[in-house]
């Protein structure tokens, strides 16, 4: 039973809560001779942290990450490698207003239930400062993975009713949103404003993509490569809905457009999304998620306090007005550690990993 | 590395092809003393399997499950249940014509991929024929979880472009689509004729719900409730997305539309489904997937046989026009799965599950 | 949790009970494309069977096993492995005489507080009986090891006060004791007499020897494969200790005399018996078990029944008086699904599983 | 695959080289609202710590655990517990002596063959450094247990050719050698001042006890108690063997000699060793492990370095002369692990323990 464990081969598994002295994790089952750039992984927290930009919560956390074991002169040793980042913006605050509340689409009454009592700090271990980690040893994972040749990325293709008309990889860099359209910005721009006036937050979504997979990854018949990512993206806070290649598209469409049909030059389409059996079939690996509006806003509420009395609850904190837009590195790292998972498994099983060929020697 | 096993503390093993003598299931971990009613397994088998009607595949398969251990008395004894099904309808047919061909939206390229062979005789592993035993598994779970007070649903929301207007759960006792709509079934019928008839098929979309779970279930940051139940439904045959509470309409949804305010009196709407932070929230848990036309049509395809020459194929077997449908017990099933595992981690880690109670002592 | 699996990538689930209709287990995550050859599964499964020969119980069991899934003419599929055995042997017997009586040595008292009730069947899951299954599996494991140039042979080394002088693997195949001493076979053949006579049972010593296996497997530092050894041993049915190389003798050993000295010629001595810091050496494994006797014995003994109240119990039933004899295809068994597993694990993470070679390149 | 993680539902995974930054572990599954005495975890490092008198290691380590998480207000919270501990005694020392050579009966050469490459800076991961992780992860598995009223304690009863005349628990607490048995100090304490002068070491024998064990703790048919016990002993660093109840002795024993009788009173013996069929009888379960002896020693020994060329060592660095002693409380520690996983999975299938009741209702 591993709650915060992620992986079967690639284990990681984290911990810390977001008022706490430090986050931490542990990445089990990395194989060893693996070349780390620290430097890349600190590009990647950077991408997620806070502070980033005016359309994200003012909160400054340095994020930096420091490699407790299992590296040496610069590579992977085959050990468990132990990750800290120590919590540097705790101020000591007055909890008194909401210590006793149960805050509307938070965790907070859920997890009274579950554990029987109240940290009454935050978010605690719901908080979404946890995915640090997994960015953090997701940077781990993609080393890996681009040394095989597979590639991550992911973009925002949608905030509110904004959405991208293309999907324009390199105008994702050139944007605080990772939106791959640059003809949206100004609206992406006037939408947040708009929100921080009314005290509002909105959904987003997300794409995410991987190329250069090789067909054979992924197992039958309960850990499908597509079941696991679902699991994994899933597990990203706030997200509601997880689809692969065409999603929910597919129940309006017919077997003959559906079914990606096969040349001796390749697939003709890829409305499966690059999964095929829960196996994936050397097309790019392609997902969607939607993430629910931020829960905590300026907007007065209904709530009620842990003794069930009626309660109203506004909240003037630091918070972002759409979580999306920093979920992106966090999907690519799930994603990650998702495919790296199942490519050791697969070499697990075959001594190898089946190369990308249109056809069978 | 468990890829045929589901669950951590209720756990589902299956074995098994399409082809082969039979199909088994081991469930371990499964608390001693639970009263089992062979005759209701087997009515949830009989929901499934093929040849109940003419919208379905005229294969006929007894599906008749033996309990081999773990059962004494007709009580669970808490050791391993051992389940078999023999497959009575293989029949010794001609397997030349396909023997060669990659079937288009089938597991056969990327089980070729995988494991460097090829098991001409049909779906084999990849075949839904292996849900029988997950639909047997859950109807033990479900037994379990009834005398708990959770109850278990699923419907056919829609088929191609027909969608429910109502859900009412009494309907889906009365057609063969599991449809909740009266008023649609003439237009399903209708749609299913037209399919035959073109040699083509449809998607589907299936709602399944669970009402009476305890606040509570599920564990943080992983293994979340929703992230899990992910999982189990993308594990289906066919399902391409999942979505939980709201969905993907939450991408254009406001913060102060979808938190689900709270009272004294319970939660004022139910957009997150019934999860909050990955754990339940004692409200009803909603999800729903899409699954994809049937790939095995009468409608020739483009495709290449496993030298890499471009062939084509059409095929001409018993296969469902909508494989949608005979997913609704699969659902409830992976459902029940997923909620009795949580059930069972909560207690584990509690002594006891906590109550729908609105409100902590 | 995994109480009836063994291994992390070898997983092997066993199910049944002895006076249940049959007993099964899965495989699940053996490596495609082995040859499999049915008739030396059976072949290991009639060395562990009832009723060989006159020193073991006379219960004739067909232990006929047969392969329901992952088997395709002739070779492994990479889908799970269904075996079954059924139970032939169930005599309608009358149990009143036992039904409320716990017996001394066996698990009657300790299941009945694990489960809270009783099957008075007889041993049920305890019973020996389920080790067919472990030698079934091992069979396979075995027969992917000797492929890799593993060989693992095992023997009584010990039975009561009777010890072997010699270590003659040729004369294990000759005797029914698997005794590995042409000279004490009078020796053990008196022994059972006698305690057959007395209505007694005595206790055994079995070694288990792997040669061949490469250096590097095994995982710090839980997972060590001593450590696992260790477990896969002392599952086995009346084993009450486990040693690995000197074992015992350590405790009184300097070090100068247990490291065992290296030269480019290789290792010494083995007094580590191939482990060294949980991680095989490249030299032959070794380890030793001690098996309790036969706690089912005809001399009267003092019990409780299930009331509380005080009785005599005196077995009459068909007991082996040594069960260490049939446990030595059993250890060889565990032994082989201890190696497979660790033998894939490190495959996973390195991509190739290291060589004998007496010193890096 | 968890190859650094001990435990199903109460999960240690630790990381950390004894020449790196720092060692650290993470509980997962730590049960909420279990009161923590932090003084009482430091006090069992201490127990184990080096430095402590002059018969072990004079190496000084603070050994100062610190608590990052899942810990509020002196109660678990029941998310991850998150642990660490600084290396502060690195020093920059000349390692060019040993860099290329392979230390006979430590894992040099073993780590070497699985990993591919050499961390020449000592023993890293296989160093025993590791193992106060598992003492401060043991003493808080130990506060759970005491306050369900099981007690755990371990002494060392055998030195070289100096064995515990009697079990004397007080004596244990007064001396340096964790002895049961006053009237042997001066012996030991001459053995160790002759180990010293020659430049050998010598090995021991830890006996380990706990009392107030309910029945009924245990799973069939490989997760046994005394099958988990075994793998969590052996998994010491330089165990040998491990024994539960009688052990080898029974090889020697008669059936109406080792099964215990039992009364209205209780059970007459406890041969057993308070495990029957692989779960708890309500007896104390007793085990004994055997310790190497220490492989650095002074004495000249033949090794080969990593090119393949013969070469002698000696070793002049901090080392205890008996390994052994340091082990007692990593005994206990690891009888606390295996109980309180066993525990909750007693838990989490019934509902709730079973009590200690000498027969069933």
């Amino acid at each position: 039973m591993s709650a915060n464990t992620f992986g079967e081969l690639f284990r990681v598994t984290t911990f810390g809560e977001s008022h706490g002295p430090a986050l931490g994790a542990v990445i089990d089952g990395c194989p060893p001779g693996i070349d780390i750039d620290e430097a890349y992984i600190q590009a990647q927290l950077d991408r997620r942290k806070p502070g980033n930009n005016r359309y994200t919560t003012p909160r400054r956390e340095a994020d930096q990450v420091k490699i407790l074991s299992g590296v040496f002169e610069g590579k992977t040793t085959g050990t468990p490698i132990g990750l800290v980042i120590e919590n540097t913006d705790q101020r000591s605050r007055d909890y008194s207003d909401i210590k006793d509340l149960f805050r509307p689409g938070h965790a907070d009454y859920t997890y009274a239930h579950k554990y029987g009592h109240r940290d009454y700090r935050g978010g605690g271990r719901s908080s979404a400062r946890e995915t640090a980690m997994r960015v953090a040893a997701g940077a781990i994972a993609q080393q890996f993975l681009q040394q095989q040749g597979i590639q991550i990325r992911a973009a925002m293709t949608q905030m509110g009713g904004v959405a991208a008309s293309q999907l324009d990889w390199q105008e994702v860099h050139n944007n605080p949103f990772f939106f791959p359209d640059a003809s949206k910005i100004d609206d992406l721009d006037a939408l947040i404003r708009e929100l921080k006036k009314a005290g509002d937050s909105v959904g987003a979504k997300i794409r995410v993509e991987a190329s250069g997979v090789p067909a054979g990854l992924g197992e039958p018949v309960f850990d499908r490569l597509d079941a696991d990512l679902a699991k994994a993206l899933m597990s990203i806070n706030a997200v509601k809905a997880v689809s692969i290649g065409d999603g929910f598209a597919v129940v309006e469409q017919r077997g003959s457009e559906h079914r990606d049909e096969m040349t001796p030059e390749g697939f003709c389409s890829n409305h499966a999304g690059g999964v095929l059996g829960g196996i994936s079939s050397g097309q790019t690996v392609t997902a969607e998620i939607a993430l629910k509006p931020t829960s905590s806003i300026k907007l007065e509420g209904k709530t009620i306090d842990q003794f069930g009395n009626a309660q109203t609850i506004s909240t003037h904190g630091r918070h972002d007005p759409c979580v999306g837009i920093r979920a992106v590195p966090i999907a690519e790292a799930m994603m990650a550690l998702t495919l790296i998972d199942h490519w050791l498994r697969q070499r697990a099983q075959n001594g190898h990993v089946t190369t990308n060929v249109p056809h069978l020697k």
